[in-house]
């Protein structure tokens, strides 16, 4: 699919995107023939779970426009994000983050020869980095930190320095990490807007910046995190999917920040393209009736607003679409010893009797409210901060 | 002078100072017989001038009473004071700084054996420090810092991020430097106090702390930076130096905020007593009388107050005490060719016609009020910060 115009690697690029700044220094890229090369950033903290299938599913167009990506595992920053854990315990989750994210993106058949999984901790310590680091705090005024920060970090007079600090931190990555755009969530708009000034500003050059949509998390709106229904695994076996699907909470006829249809639209339809599958199925054999295939959101949310496409009908097809989706990566993961032991490594079973803290690892110690010590949350673009507290 | 009892050595370690915090830590080591580590930091930019002679006394002190000295020159600040400046300048200014304080503590007769001179870049940019920079960063609030640096960083939403940063590094730098107290001014203290609680949070112990008083400037209170006259060059030539005096505020019998007095109690008595001279002596044979022999600055005082020492008779005192104590300075300066050389390249005379920011090179690319972009400032302890700009 690298083939193409380069209208239509554009386009691909573009699908579903909220939002792009700079499109020319993507399009001048593509109109030389050549691979724009994109980052996303994530802190490897939590284990990753569906919500990340947004982001990785524009993560596999862009491999299939012929672009270069660079994720970032931003270990450091899973390291500060609870400075409890030891640095091995952080090391097993980048390692296990790396076998996630290459398996997930060639589950959806796009070829991953132009991945590139860097260690945020393998340039973030570098003398060279920390000078432009204290350069860039030296020139940028806190009023423009935090301002930058603004949607991605919680600001209260009591919240940690490095809330301010890390704006840069991912500022200066697009630098360091050769790239010509970052994507992320359209929550990132403002820190990549000074993204485009401040680079500049020590002598950089500005790039171009992909935002995904915020999308709503399967379950609908916010999720509670405490909530272990409130997430699917991406190795959870097809029989918790399916309790877990027909859990969430979706109206008749509502499609308005209708996570079902958002997951249809952000993952199921473009992974079903990725593959050359025939669309999004859904079975009526119960009511004795043909099977639906859809290959356009907008004729499902028709159908949906009709009440043609009941909750009590999408939630079975979902089901099936996502158990297809996360069969080859859980095919990969049981075939894949290495990768199994770094999961035992990576997430061991939490002490028992303890008070649940899973996948919220953001506390730090020395006190203070946990809601007020989170770390700055990169986006993953499925509109649920609170669903994904591990992407950077 | 090295020998004595740890009781005499601890009363010329706190003679003059303001205060001490933890100074079990030093008495530990001076019963043991051993040498306590001090460290003191100034950033390398404007050029030494008499206000750097508060801090060097005290320093010579340190050394006299057989403690090791490490005097940081902070050359990273240096740069980032200023970006604008080549990095070749800054290397320079640390060349500078180093010949300069070096001679400065050997001209008051105190060996320089113990004396450790330490770039701050030779170890502010390690991977080491740099993640603990991270992590304090991460377990440090901004009203922490931001009270941390009260006194000594300019505090607008307008001042750079850098201030919030600064008062982690030079607590870190406590540790890097492997010391046991670090000195300064007593507008330290707030950022003393952050660092006998910061440290130990990240696993590291908490150090004493030595303040020297705030002690007027030679022309009394705060003078404007931009008066060329205000400021007494190390290297600058007898006549100078007594025009220079000669032009200092002071009220007869006034010995509140009297900067000549003060530099007298500072600076001059003790240089004295550090090299065994007979003490501070005036001259009175313009009007037929023996001259005065001070060892005391109590007797100095109370003869100020009756008129029997008047500031016509204390000025040329001043200025033959001073430049008897440059008088080393100057010589080792004229017999070093390589310093000569250095002190062109750090402090080339400025291009004909552009307004003058002698000594004040704290401003930034990037507009807003000079003022509001200033650099923390490290207290020389001579307590006039607008004299000082370039301690750290």
């Amino acid at each position: 699919m690298a083939d193409g115009t380069p209208e239509q690697r554009l386009a691909l690029i573009k699908e579903n995107l909220a939002e792009v700044l700079n499109e020319d220094i993507i399009k001048k890229v593509l109109d030389e023939g050549g691979h724009p090369k994109i980052y996303w950033g994530t802190a490897t903290t939590g284990r990753p779970h569906c919500g990340y299938l947004v982001p990785a599913i524009k993560m596999a167009q862009f491999l299939a426009a012929g672009c270069e990506l660079t994720v970032l595992l931003a270990d450091i920053h899973g390291f500060l994000d609870n400075l409890k854990a030891p640095l091995e315990l952080v090391m097993h989750r980048a390692e296990f983050y790396r076998h996630t994210i290459t398996t997930l993106l060639g589950a959806v058949g796009v070829s991953t020869e132009k991945l590139k999984i860097v260690l945020g901790s393998s340039y973030q310590k570098s003398s060279e980095y920390v000078m432009d680091v204290y350069k860039m705090a030296s020139i940028i005024s806190e009023h423009d930190a935090k301002k930058a920060g603004a949607e991605v970090v919680k600001q209260t007079d009591n919240a940690p320095l490095s809330g301010l600090l890390y704006p840069i931190l991912q500022v200066l990555d697009e630098q360091y990490l050769g790239v010509d755009a970052q994507f992320g969530g359209v929550d990132q708009r403002k820190l990549f807007i000074a993204a485009k000034e401040w680079l500049p500003r020590v002598g950089y050059k500005e790039r171009a910046h992909l935002m995904n949509p915020m999308v709503p998390g399967l379950h609908g709106g916010k999720m509670s995190s405490s909530d272990p229904d409130s997430k699917i695994d991406l190795l959870d076996p097809p029989d918790i999917v399916a309790k877990k699907i027909k859990k969430a909470h979706a109206a008749p006829q509502v499609t308005e920040d209708n996570g079902l249809l958002a997951f249809i639209e952000y993952v199921l339809l473009p992974a079903a393209r990725l593959k050359g599958g025939e669309g999004f199925r859904v079975d009526r054999e119960r009511d004795g009736l043909e099977s639906l295939v859809y290959t356009d959101i907008a004729k499902i949310r028709e159908d949906y607003q009709n009440d043609v496409l009941t909750p009590q009908l999408i939630k079975p097809a979902i089901t099936k679409a996502l158990t297809a989706l996360l069969e080859p990566i859980q095919e990969a993961f049981k075939n894949n010893k290495e990768w199994q032991e770094i999961a035992e490594k990576a997430y061991p079973p939490p002490p028992k009797k303890e008070k649940k803290v899973k996948n919220k690892g953001t506390r730090y110690p020395g006190g203070g409210k946990p809601e007020e010590k989170e770390l700055p949350v990169r986006s993953n673009g499925n509109g649920d901060a609170a669903e994904a507290p591990a992407a950077q």
